[in-house]
């Protein structure tokens, strides 16, 4: 494991030791004496093409807490393959810094790094995937439902994103079911989903174009915003195409008792979700945010640390 | 004491507490040894809807000095109450960080703030008020005046703003008398004199239309610039309303000769202040914000620290 | 030795003791225990009036292992000269930080800066020179050609700009031979090489329109790109008058075969450097970055450091 680009180059074996680690940290962290410095020393180079804020504070305050440091750049000061190439920024900072954290438009750049070094690099959001979100939301599950959640449900309604293709990809890792409803023409890449079906025939996999569809027989509805950053020009014609698809009080009256609701957040409260399923006793949306910086130490720690 | 948002909240006992904090820091760190670190292990967040010199750098490094971190967060970052709801940021930073400090055009967002947070919240300007620069300001009093100041009185001449309204409260707190000169339609708003004399009726407020008029028994003259961020449109229309009220020599001679100068910064030499008063003998101008970071770091010892 | 704002106010032995140290840090560095926190307790603000990747990482990074802290502030955040005056933001900052390194368009703030403070003020790059850049060049002619570099040749090939005059500085200093090819237009300014010559009227200098005419005896060519930032607007016009001044294999042919390449960076592949050299065997570019690190160690070490 030399990096964390997308969730498909890991194996179970290897999500599931992020995941122990990560837990391990959040358990140590509540003993109130903190974590190990684990990382003393060290510094990963945090590269924003597009701003945040989760991810930003969970992945500063996770290298503080472990005993590093973060150096935090934003795209007018790395001109990203536009002021200089991806390869010379990467080798670059890699005589400086120890590992690379990089939130980017084109997932590509991301590879392109890795191309380039042996520092960690890892993915704090790209087109194409998001893989320290689903390694939080997983981490959210367990909470809720136990380390094994083999043959559980997770069931994935909106635009069929990187956030939702990251969970179908973990969950099939996982040996997790994962429904999906979006509207016609937001569904997850067929290529991909072929290719994830392709590695693991015995992934559960269903897709609807209806959310009461795949409500019905599930652990956990996930929803994220219907008008991610840069979509803003399309926020009409989406909110109108994305009508029916709100995780609301009725659609939730559809699903098991125990089915837990996660958002990856920011919330559009009213749009994606309504407040009283969000602030609701079923919603999971704060500690799965709190997760982040919980998930995100198992991964520094593994690619960094050593552990 | 849980958080610092208006100087309204606190008692007299709770201010001079932190003035003692504050006092105590600062000679331990003129010892050469460096502070405590009390603040070990913690993390504030520190959330900016407008740019900052001063409160930025002794904000962050009143964290450092005392063993702690921060995180600087710009508003291209959260989006408070635009990207996100402002409960929905504070609960997620709630997972993650020890405290969050905001500058913020909506004093309602500091409320709202610490509405849905055990954490402390602090003030880092608002368009209500500025309570750690009031702190700093009774500081550097103590500095000159000895630490009571009952008695004493505190001129404010220029615009009735937020800066004005702290002083005007903190002074009501600590038995100061405060006299205030500005033009017509700048006075301090009626109804906020008007709550904090309902609450110490005590307290020795003069307002006045002529500088001269309150300069002749004072203690202390304290001016702001007259056009701070977001008024750059109604510039020329303020500098004409505000002719005549400069701090200048000649308003200076006015003064008792043990009358000293504050000036909350930046300044706008030969506009509100001339070079000649700004760096004459009676300045305690960079004194003054030198105390924004000892000042602050009593808010900080005491709200996350425990002391 | 208080400053380091240009090369020309360093004696030989001060450059050479700052390189020692850079040397020795870099040697401690490389042995895994990592460097002492001579910086303990110490911080660095750094001001960026224009937007940085290689000096604002290696800078915050040299603070971090040395033991400090760095605060890195924009411009937005400062308004240097616009909305406060230079020397009132120094004089700000001295009461709260215990150096500050600036990247500034006009070099005069930097010494309106150090005229102002007795803490250290370091140039991060002004129009006028780059000390630090120099620094670490020099340091990477060291790796390759040992200590003493007396009778070297170091060879700048394109816009005779503030890296240029900063080498053309530092090699008269420490008795390395000077050539530089510019296009016509584009020389140093004779102003600065008349008195680089007064100083050391032994100082080897030879000015040049042809970069065949300057390679043919050389240890080193150097080149920066054709339009640095702030001059997008001239970019056509300067591609046409640089014609013929890239480095590329058939330039270099001409050179001496030992002969190494440097940049400063960022590269504009394909324009001043083609990938061919830039990636070639002779190419010392990437650990030339790398020194930037221990370069600027060695300043801060000296300068807050009492190295």
């Amino acid at each position: 494991m030399k990096h964390c680009i997308t969730i498909a180059d890991f194996t179970p074996e290897q999500i599931n030791h992020i995941l122990d680690v990560a837990i391990a940290l959040r358990d140590q962290r509540a003993s109130g004496r903190g974590n190990d410095p684990i990382l003393k020393g060290q510094t990963l180079a945090m590269l924003f093409e597009k701003p945040s804020l989760r991810t930003r504070v969970s992945f500063e305050q996770a290298m503080y807490e472990l005993g590093g440091n973060a150096i935090v750049l934003s795209n007018s000061e790395v001109g990203l393959g536009k002021r200089e190439s991806v390869a010379d920024v990467t080798r670059v900072l890699a005589g400086m810094v120890d590992g690379v954290a990089a939130r980017v438009f084109e997932h590509t750049k991301l590879t392109e790094m890795a191309d380039n070094t042996s520092m960690p690099i890892i993915n704090m959001l790209s087109d194409y995937s998001h893989p320290c979100q689903a390694l939080a939301d997983i981490m959210t599950l367990i909470d809720e439902f136990g380390r094994d959640l083999a043959g559980r449900t997770l069931t994935y309604i909106g635009d069929g994103n990187n956030v939702a293709l990251s969970l179908a990809s973990i969950c099939s890792k996982l040996g997790i079911n994962f429904s999906i409803a979006t509207p016609v023409g937001y569904e997850l890449p067929q290529t991909e989903v072929d290719a994830i079906l392709a590695h693991n025939p015995a992934f559960k996999f269903k897709a609807s174009t209806s959310p009461a569809d795949v409500v019905k027989d599930t652990d956990a509805i996930y929803t994220d915003t219907w008008v991610s950053m840069g979509q803003e020009e399309e926020k009409a014609q989406r909110l109108k195409e994305f009508d029916g698809f709100q995780i609301n009080d009725e659609l939730l009256a559809q699903a098991p008792d125990h089915a837990i609701v996660l958002h990856c957040l920011p919330a559009y409260r009213g749009i994606e979700i309504t407040d009283s399923v969000m602030d609701g006793p079923r919603s999971r949306v704060f500690p799965e945010a709190h997760n982040r910086l919980h998930a995100q130490k198992g991964v520094l720690a593994v690619l960094m640390g050593n552990q």
